[in-house]
Order: C-alpha cells, then structure tokens, then sequence
C-alpha cells in the first residue's frame, strides 16, 4: 500500500523542486477537464493541449480546471509553468505522502488534503487531493480517475444553490466541503461496523473479532492522520487574510471548518469506545477461561477421589477384610454418593453451579 | 440509535443551506408555542400560522417562542424566514448531530446545546435544543414534545424570581440554566449506578457487571462528548460583548458556567473511577481463577499420588511379596495417611490453606 | 454519602439565588462567634442575634465572624443580608458541592474551599469552607462543629506571630493556611497508607490489598478534585490587584501558593505509585497462578504415566506374558523409578524445580 | 553502547568550555575536507593543515569545510580557534550526547542534530552532526567517516539546481535536508519491520515476536527523542532573523520543516500502531491459552467419569451382583457411550466443540 | 525515609516564618565554612562564631559561606539575621520537602533544589541545597557534612578556569553545574540498571526482576519530582533580569539550562523503556504459563484415555470375551500405540510441539 510503501527513500539528497512522481501508480491516461462559468454562461470541454488552458480561460468569471492522474509528471510541470507555480509546490503535488497542509503565495493558494473513498473489508481507500486556487481559477488534482467532485460539477450545470453566482473562493471552500462530507460515509461505516462488533464482542470474543477490532483501530489512526491537520488546513484558510478570500466566502468557510472539527469528535469519540472495546474482549476472554477452568475443576474435584477408592479396593492384597464383608460394597456406594453431595455443596457456597 | 446512525452521509455535496432534517423521526405533530411578557403583562397561546408570530409579537418586552418538533422543515423554514435567520443556521437547526456551539449574527446570537432527559437501563435519552436570541425575543427549538422548560414557564407565570423583570438574555440564560441542571439529574444517576456496581464488583465479579460497566463508560464518552464543548459556549457567552447581552445578565452566566465546569469535573471524576473499576474487575476475575486453580490443585497434588500407589497394588503380577503379607494393606493405608498429612503441611506452608 | 449523593437534582429550575441547604445534613445548632481584634485589644463572643454583628462591630481593626452549621438557611440569609452579600453567593454557601473558587465582588472577596479533617478506613472525611474577605471583617462558613481554626484562634489569644497587627487579608490567609496545612495531615496518612501496602503487595498479593488499593486510589480523586482547582484560586489571590489585599501580605499568600503546588506534587506522586502498585499486584497474581500451575503440571506429568503403567498391568488378559515373570514386578519398579528421574531431570532443565 | 554508556559521569565539576570527548571511540584519523564554490569557480581538497583554512579559504563565495571525526580533540580545538568559535561550542560539538539545538552566536549559528544511517537487525545506528553556519562558510562536524554529504558533494560539483548560485545558508539548509531525508529511510525500513511483523502476530504469537516488537519499541523511542527537538530546531530556523540567512532561502526552509512535521507525524502513527500491536499479541496469547485449556478441560471431562465407572467394576469386593451379570459388560460398555454423549453435547452447547 | 515521612503535619497552624527543622536528623555537628576570593588574593577558612562572617567578610570580590548541616536552628537564625534574609525564606530553607524553586528578594536570590548522590540497591539518596546569591557573596546550605562542592572548592583553590575572574553569580552557576553533573551520574546509573535488567528479564521472568524494575520505577518518579521544575527554576534564573545577575555568566547558565533539559529527555526515554519493560516482563509470564499449561494439556491428553482403556480391561466382569482371547493384549497394546501417534499427530498440527 501507498501510505506505508512509499518510495520517498529514493528521494535522499535530491535538489528541492526535483519533480519525481512518489506514490501508488495508477494506468489509467490522466485527463485535463475545464469547467469555465459565471451566472450567465457556462462552458465545459476536456482539455488535450496545455496551451488551450490560458488560452482559452479568459472569457468566463472562474475556471474550474481538474487533473485527475498526477503520475504523468510532464503534464503536470507543463501546467505549473502555465500557471507560473512554484517549483516547491509542484513536487508537494506529486509527492502523495504529504500531510494536509495550506500554503500561501501571495497570487495563489496551494491546499493539500487526503480524500477517503469508503471503507472495504480491511482499508480504507483514500486519494491525494491538491487545490491551487488563483483569483479566478482553481485547479484541483486527484490521482486517480474516479469522479469525487460530481456533486460539485451538477451544481454548476445545474445552476443550483449560489456556486454560479460567487467566485473561485467559494467553488475551492464547495470542493473542500464535498472531500468533508465525504469523511461522513467513512464515518458512518466505521460506526456501522463499531456496532456491529460490540454486540457480537460480549456474547463471543472470538479471534475473528479481536482481528476486525485491530483493522478498525489501525485504519483509524491513519484516518485520524488526515483528519487532525485539516482542522488547522480549515481554520487557517477561515481566518485567512488573503486578498484571494472574500469577506460573503468566510461563513461558508467557517461552516465547513465546524463539520471538520465535529468529524474529529466523532473520530474521538469512536477511538475512546474502540479501546472500551478491547478491554472488554479481554474481560470476557478471561470470564471464558474461567468458566472453563471451573468446569474442568468441578469434574476432577468430584471424580478424582472416586477413582482413588474405587482403586483402593481394586488392590490385590490377601488381607483386606472390608473386600469380605457382604455390605462392602453397598457401603462404598454410598460413601462415594456422600462425597459427591458434599462436593456440591461446597461448590454451590463457591457459587461454581 | 439516531446518534450512530444519522443520514448524514446522504448531504454529500448538497449546496450549503439545503434544509433537511438529520436525525430521529418523530411521529407528534410539531407544535408552537409563544409566551409574551414584561414585569406588568403576560400572555401565552398556541400559534397556528407563522404569520402570527411577527403580527401578535410587538406587544411585550419580551417574546419567548418554543417550537417542538423539528421534523416539519417547511414550519421551521417559515419561522426562518420570518426572523431572517440565515440559511446556514436553519441547516443546523434541522441537523440533529451538531456540535453544541455559538455562533454570533448580529442581530441574533445562535446557540445549540444537547438535553439530557435521564439515564434508562443502557442508554442515555438526549435531544438537541437549540436558541436563537434575538434583542427582544428568544426561540427554542427542541426535537421532542416533552415539556423540558416547565419549570421555566412556570417561573413566568408565577413571577417568582427577577424573570419578568429582565430582558431575553436572561431567559435565553434560565433556559439553558435547566438544560444544565439537567445534566446534574443525569450524573446523579451514573453517581447511584456506579456506586451500586462498585459494591457488587469485587463481591462477585460476574458477566453482567462488566456490560453495566461498558454500557456505563460508553453513556459517559457520549455524555462527555455533549458537556465539553458546552464549557466553550458558555465561557464564550458569558465573555461576549454582543449587544444583545446586557452587563446585569453577565453574573448570572458566569454562574451557569460554574454550573459547567463543575458538571464536567464530576463527569471526570467518574470516568477516573469507572477506570479504576475496570482494573479492580480484572484482578477480580484473575484472583477468582487463582482460587479455583488452587483448589484444582490441592485436590489433584492429594490423589494421584494415592491413586498411583493404589494402582500398583492392584496389578496382577504373579510375583508380589507384599501382596501376600497379613501387614501389606494395613501399611499402604498408613502410607497413604503420612502422604495426605505432609501435602497438607506443604500446602499450609505455601498459604495456599 | 454526600460528595456523590447531593440533592442538586432537585434544584433543577429553581431560580438563580434561590437559597437550599445542599449537602449532609447535621443535627448540631449553628453558632456564630465574632473575635473583634487589633494589635491593642481583642474581644470573642458568641453571638446570638444576628444583628449584634454589625452593631457592636466597628469597635476594633479587624472582625472575625465564624459560623458552623450552614444548614440553618435563615440565619446565613440573615447574615448575608447583614453584610449586603449577593444572592448567588449565599447559594453557593448553601450549596456543599462547589468547586474551589474565588470572585471578586468589589467590596469583598468570595472563596470557597475544601477542608479534609483526615482519612478514616475507608473514606477521606471532608467539609466545605466559605470565605468573605471584606475591608475590615472575615466571614467564614463550615459545616461542622469541628473547630478547624483553633490554631489561628490560639495565635490571635496569644497575640503570636504578627497577626494581631495585620488586616483582615492576613487572617484570610492564615485561615486558608490553616486549611492547606490539613493537607499535609492527609497526604502524611495516604503515604503510610501507600507504604505499608506497597511491602505487604509482593510478599502477599491478598483480595484485601487490592480493595484498600482501590479505596485509595478513590481518595485520591476525590482529594484532587479538591486540591486541584484550590491552585488556581491561590494562585488569583496571590496576583489579584483587589483593593482589599495589601502589598505586604502577597508575600504570605505566595506562601500559601507555593505550598499548593507541593501538595499537588506529592499527590501526583502517589498516584503514579498507586498506578505502578497495581500493575505489581496484577504481576504478583499472575506469578501465584505460574507457581501453582507449576506444582499441579509436575505433580500430574510424574504421576499420570505411572498409573497408566500400573493399570496396564491391571488388566485382567489370560495370556499377558509378562505378568508371569518373577522378575516382571521389579522391572516394573525399575521402569518407574528411570521415567521419575527423566522427569525431574526435564523439569529442572525448564528451570521449573 | 555510546547512547546509553557516555562518560558524561566524567565531567562532574570540570569547568564549562573543557574540551573532552564523550562518545563512541573510532580509531579512523580524522579527515579535513575544504570545498570552495560560486556559480563560477569550484575547488575541492583535503587539508592536512589547519592554517589552510584560513589561508586559502578566501577565494571563493562559500567554503564548506567538513570534519569527520571528532574524537581527535586537538585539530577541533584548532579549528574552533581558526573561525573563533565559543568554548561551549566547541564543548557541545566533543559531547555526543546533545539534544538537537540551535543556538545564535551573532557571527555564526550552531546547529547540533542526529543522522540516522538506518536500522540492523536490533539498533539504530546514529551519530551526532554540528553545523557551524557562518556569513560564507559552513563547517560540518561528523563523528565516522561515512560519506553521508555525498549527495550534497555531487550536486555541488554537477552544477545540479540552485546550489552553487546560492550562499552558505542554502548549502546548510540542503545538508539539514540530507539529514532529514534519512529518516525517511529509517521510516520505511520500520514501516516494513512493522508490517511483517503484524502479520505473522495473530498467526503465531511467539515469544520471538514479542522481542522484535519490543526491540522497535525501543527504537522507536530513541528516534522520537533525536525527531522531536529538530522540529523546533527547523522551526527556529525558518523563523530566523539572523543576518545570516537571506528572506529566499526561507522558503526551502519551511519544505524542511514540512518533511520534519511530517516524519514526527508517521513516527507517532507507528507508535500507535506499535502499542495497537502489543494488546493484540497479549490477546492472542489468552487466545491460545483459552485453545489449550479447551482441548485439556473436553479431554478431562470426558475420560474422568469413564475411568471411575472401570474402577468401580475392578474393585475386588466379593459381593458384587453386577459382576456376575451375562449382560453387566455391555450394559457398562452402553453406560459410557451415552455418558460420551452427553458430554460432546455439554460441549457443542458451550460453543466449544 | 524522610521523603516521605516529613513532620509537616506538625506545622499545622505554625504562623508563617517559624523556623523548625522538617526532614531526616543528622548527628554530626554543623559546619561553616567561608571562602573569599577574587583572581589575585584566596582565603578559606573554618568559622567559629556567627559574626565572623560579617567582620571578616568585607576583604575579597566574592565570598562563599557554605553550611553543612541544617538541623542546628539555632546557627541558621544567626546566620540569617546576619545577611538580612526574610524569615520565610530561613524557613523554606530548614524544611527538606521543599519544591524546587527561584524567588527573587531583590537583594539577593533564593533557590532551593535536590542533590543526589548516587543510587543504592533500592533507593536514591539525595539531600536538599539552599542557595542564596546576593551582589558579593552566596550562602550554600546542605544537610549533610558531604562534601559535594569539592570540585568547585579545587577549582577556586587551583585558579583554574575563569571562576576566580567572575563574580557571585558565575560562583552560583558553578555550583547549580555540579549538582546537575551529579544528575548525570544517576541518569548513568539508572541506565545500566535497565540495560542489565533488560537483558534478563525475556529470558528469566523472575519476581526478583519484577521487583528490581518496581523499585527504579519508584526512583524515577521521585527523581523526576526533582527534576521537572528545576528547569523551570534553571529556565528563570537564565531570563532573570535581577541586577545580581551579569550579562557574561547568562550564557553559562544557559548551558546548564541546556544540562537540565537533556537529563529530563533522558530521564522521560527511561520511564518509556521501563513502562515498556513491564509489559514486556507481563508477556512474558504469560508466554511461560502457556509453556506450562501446553506441557500439562499434552501430558493428560496422551495418557488419560490410555488409562481409561486399562481400567476398562481391568474391570472383574465374568463375561469380557475380549479378555479370554489370546491376541487380545498385543491388540490392546497396538491400539494404545496408535492413540499415542494419532495424538502426536494433533498436537504437531496445533504447533504444541
């Protein structure tokens, strides 16, 4: 997996700027799309020459551009330099290790954060988002080409809510809040699954469960990886005093950075319940061995002394008057029947049965 | 459970504002309710159409206007609209996961904070209330038809206390004054469980007690997650230099921030303690298996020794000496005593007995 | 018992001010003694009517009004309103589960804290002080009869150290001193408590150690619920810029301070102790269960295959050749005593013997 | 080992600036080597004489001078004279056991931080680096003579981006980053460690595995505590208003601090992801010790009963009817089939079979 | 142990500045000794009488008045009624439970901290140092008559380093130097401790082991009781802007600031490695116990069922036709021999052997 087996290692000692592609590699032909609109026009083509991005931008009030497949290094240099990017900021955007930061550069913005796709079986799938929002343009990069922003490009086309009436601030603070809400769905499937796993916990603490409770608990931390620096990636761009954020922008930002911080409650919450959880398997793995032990122990306690006069009298010894007796073994009998009744009591004020 | 299994998940990327209620559904046809009063006049009545609310509201200094049933979206969007409340806290106010948080418009201070009713036998039963403080009015919107804020409209009635004679402030205060001396009922009752469980615990550290234990840990995460960012409001509240709070009402604030800090501490309080319960819980259960292996033991180290001895004279061997002494079983009964009495000594000597 | 068992929830609604005795109840008569003093002349009396105290108490530079027994609610209204103190400061007298705290009312200070008297068996006995610090006068409010400031009283008889010479802001500090010193009784005890547990834990790991190991550890989270907050209420004392503290006697309160934070300090400390203790205790249990399995393993793994060999030569068979061998018995017994060696030849190599 | 084993106990009351080497003793002679570049001109050389430094140092727009080998204490007290650096300095450069710093000297920075060179099978192998960090020239002190600057030597001589246009704070910047870009080789190499490891844990929790987890534990420990001070270390440097650092180096700064913020953040997530691990291996553990407990308790409880009913018929008393029965064999012999039985069902309605 | 059996608790209501000695008692007889110095002239010697100091003080830059033993009230009232030191200072000074602290009285500093001499088999010894720095002079004030400043009296005496070129507060700073250098012999100790402890604690999971990592526990927590606010005593000395203090020695004292710190770092590294030891040691005892039980498990399994079949060929039924037939005891053997191989079998499958 990207997240642990990245080839940043391979990167020791390399001039800073150096554009060098670090993570999963993905096939699919990476694709340039341009979304231009204000509230009046609206105009969307996939883009095949990097020349046609400025050449063809001008005529709307912001352009939308997205990138999906950052492993085609040449294109996305080609863009940088379109957009006179920062050779720093190019390599952040092809590293995928990066940890979610805000950065400003006076003519732009450059945001990284993590997107999660869902939760599978053992994983969470999880993309490198970059944004690079201009005073009139915002370009995005995913690595991969699955269609995150959909909702986001509907509301464009569709005219609906005030995306076609504002600028490229509140399209980058629509795209940071869809990648938000996607947090939810993970959210809720890793509740979903908490759920599930607790009732079953108690009634059988099998292995299967301690395995599924240790893939919660670690997908967990890497969500929790995510998650934390967006909170200051949010507030900062919330209280950002750029020139590039309008003023009407800030309450939607700051709408924003509130669903981030109850996502974090949320995750806390989860992670406090995941270590309750734990320290319940073991409770009830140690109850399990208990109950075994005093079954176990009940059965030796009764039968061994049984077996021990039972041997007794099964010995060879010429002289063993009680063997003569014609009550002999009628007594024995119920010897051994009051020794198996005071067992029982004993166990019973053991609370055993 | 509503709190685990919102909806929230189906918003993502709806444009901000969307309303849609997120949360329990309720059956109870919603209800609203106005109260008006100063010191001389008060008048209550059941508003049926919203339009009321702005037309019959001018005549007192003070506008209390509770609204149950947060469900029928179109009421709450009409109130909405009738106060010019922006959309973004309308989202909230229909949003049954938010945060506990203030937010301050100008014109009205926005607040959300979770109810506590009480403690059943495994789950805490909340709802969310939230307030809109306006300079002369205040309004409550609460998930449910239970009557939280009696004592408060009954305070007005009788006009007992300084309640007629201040403005919305201090009734927004008084009302969330009752949410938070709700919270004392609810950790009053975790007080009385824990108490009760401590006693059973090292007593007879059973099955159930660690899933009274559980219930009550993960009710206290929940509970927590409610009171914390309550302190933050508050705090804010009572340091605010909006208009709308005069200087008079301040003290009163402080004293429910009081109110907070000294619930929270109690709520820590008892999570150090349930931890410690935990611990106490498994070296119960690990002295219990000592007990039961010691008795194994004791039992085990007597007889199979016996039974040994008892075996080997009851092998048919044809050459046996000692079977054919007249003393052969006398002296095996005494070796078998001598060996009984030293295990015991052992025994005594390893304060097993 | 009160700390967890208030009567708060009753409370729920009531309006701010409303004056409700919380707490334990005590059946001794309140009593209110004044000691009116300066460096020249000194005067104690018990005071029956509470307008004795404002009449006759101009006479000297400082007036001390002592009273024991806050559950005679009249009389504190009564006094309240003698001194102008506000409302919501004799409810917090009344109320005996306050938080540590100072507030500053302009004309006098309010401080609340906790006095512990010592640790019995089970249980840190404590009550709940109340100061108001005026310009020339100390009001304080306990709960019992126990008179915990007869140190202070003694030193104003004697006329030792300075106090006779300074204001009313030194005898607030004495008393609080007084109040701190107790402290140190109290942590003295849990330390000897602390040791003789911590010798008696490895060598014995009995049930009752735990459960002492557990009262403790309760003691002391409830004696830093107390403790804790009391450092920031010095603390605002020391630094307050109030009119009513001098110059010269912050020097004193610093002392009173730094004393505050040794005591937490030494707390601190033995909770880590207590929590190193326990994980003794558990690996004290875990190693008795070791040594018992040990005994039962060597025991069963000697024994069993030699009454599987006694029995095999039990079996009734016509024709077992061996059985009519004269040498068949000893070779027997030879056979036994080599597996014997064999066993505590491996059982020593597992360094069990 | 150095880490652990310094001889700083040696040092007790030596005045401060005494030069003495603490640390690892290497027996290779220490190298002096002298690099002189500007966008123009480059000259490399080994020098044999100190005075070299300062003779023929001149000619170029940065000299990095580099040291390997502190343990020979007379050429470092040389050169420190040579550029007048402070006793303390010279002191904390011959100490090994620093904790990453920076400090400002006016004329000069000094830097101290720790390079790892990877992780063998038990330890991480590390030594301490100095900077001095003059207007035009840069001193590195190392303790072996592992070439670990080669990447920065190579850029230098290839012309390669920036570096040989740039001054003595950009040299020193990129030798930090060199630093910094081997701990992400000593991530990976512990990311990989871990994964292995949590694989074969829930298979087969041996007591090797236990060893390895504790052995990058330990590790990791030692790592955090060279990682975190860089963090301020950096920090500090990029916040620098020292003369001696131009406003365009600052930007590649930050990138190092980045690449420091976010190798701290990994190492924290392996470290949780390391003490997730602990619980499960104890967990598995109890597993396995419940498993062998199952098959010893189903093994025992079957076999107990049935050896008593053979005992009871091999007693030798004279009277026993069922003896002589024609069907007493069979009739026992269906006995305990059904007790067999009964017991397998006993088991599969216990879930342990 | 003084540490934790101080009679502060006999302090209860003392007034403030009562001077009584808290903390071990000592039976040597107190020592004063006075050195004064400045780089030309040297003087040292034994004072007799209190005023001494005071006559014969006014010759040299700097004076150094050391007193070894604080259990002779009386001395330490002269003495400080000699230099005008406020009684609450003399007080702080004869109560060994004192925190590590800094307080400036303007004419001079107070600074109060822990010396440790080393680490016994279970315990740390330390004592407590007084310092009192004033423009000319500084007054050291130990418990016992250990010459722990010898190196500072052989540097004074020997004219080496700058110690008899500087002033007071250099003297100061040497002085706090050597009590941290002694820091580090502990740390060393401590370390080795854990380095040998750490090496037999997989193979041998003794209770003498267990006892050994409780004891260095304990000590580090009493350790860093001393520890953690000498930095920030150190911290304000450093940042002091107290006209006793010259701008030359804020350098040196900054580098003992910087001795602090790393012994705190080194001292929080061990407290990890022990808290991981114990689990490490906890695991242990598991692994072993299963070691025990698996022994045990295959022990019964293998042989139980063969003794239940000799039992049932030894029962005394008339009709056994098995018994009658001539192959029936080799069938029986042979049937025991593939028990025991199927039961090998399954046990090499579990991985028990």
């Amino acid at each position: 997996m990207a997240r642990r087996r990245g080839n940043l290692a391979g990167k020791v000692g390399l001039p800073p700027g150096s554009l060098l592609h670090v993570g999963n590699t993905y096939t699919h032909s990476a694709e340039v799309r341009m979304v231009c609109y204000d509230s009046e026009s609206l105009q969307e083509k996939i883009v095949r020459k990097v020349e046609e991005l400025t050449s063809q931008r001008a005529e709307a009030a912001v352009s939308w551009i997205s990138i999906s497949g950052i492993h085609e290094t040449g294109l996305i240099e080609k863009v940088g330099n379109a957009f006179r990017i920062h050779p720093l900021v190019l390599e952040d955007i092809l590293n995928t290790d990066q940890r979610p930061k805000l950065e400003d550069y006076g003519d732009y913005l450059y945001i990284v954060l993590k997107a999660f796709r869902g939760l599978t079986a053992d994983e969470l799938e999880s993309e490198q988002i970059s944004l690079i929002i201009g005073v009139d343009y915002v370009i995005t990069f995913q690595e991969t080409d699955q269609d995150l922003f959909k909702p986001i490009r509907d509301r464009i086309n569709n005219g609906k809510g005030k995306i076609r009436k504002e600028g490229a601030d509140y399209l980058a603070n629509a795209l940071i809040d869809v990648v938000v809400d996607n947090y939810y769905v993970v959210l809720e499937q890793l509740g979903e699954r908490l759920e599930d796993l607790e009732e079953g916990l108690v009634a059988d603490p099998s292995r299967n469960a301690l395995k599924e409770l240790h893939v919660l608990k670690r997908e967990m931390i890497y969500f929790r990886k995510a998650l934390w620096p967006l909170r200051e990636v949010v507030g900062v761009f919330s209280r950002s005093d750029s020139e590039l954020i309008q003023q009407t922008t800030l309450v939607y930002i700051r709408d924003v950075y509130d669903h981030v911080i109850q996502a974090i409650d949320t995750l806390e919450t989860y992670r406090d319940i995941v270590s309750g959880m734990l320290d319940i398997y073991l409770s009830s793995v140690s109850n399990r061995m208990n109950q075994i032990m005093k079954v176990l122990t009940i059965i030796s306690t009764i039968f061994i002394p049984l077996t021990f006069i039972t041997g007794l009298y099964g010995m060879n010894f010429k002289y063993m008057p009680e063997l003569e007796c014609e009550w002999g073994y009628p007594a024995v009998l119920v010897l051994m029947l009051s020794l198996v009744l005071g067992m029982l009591l004993f166990f019973r004020r053991q609370k055993w049965i």
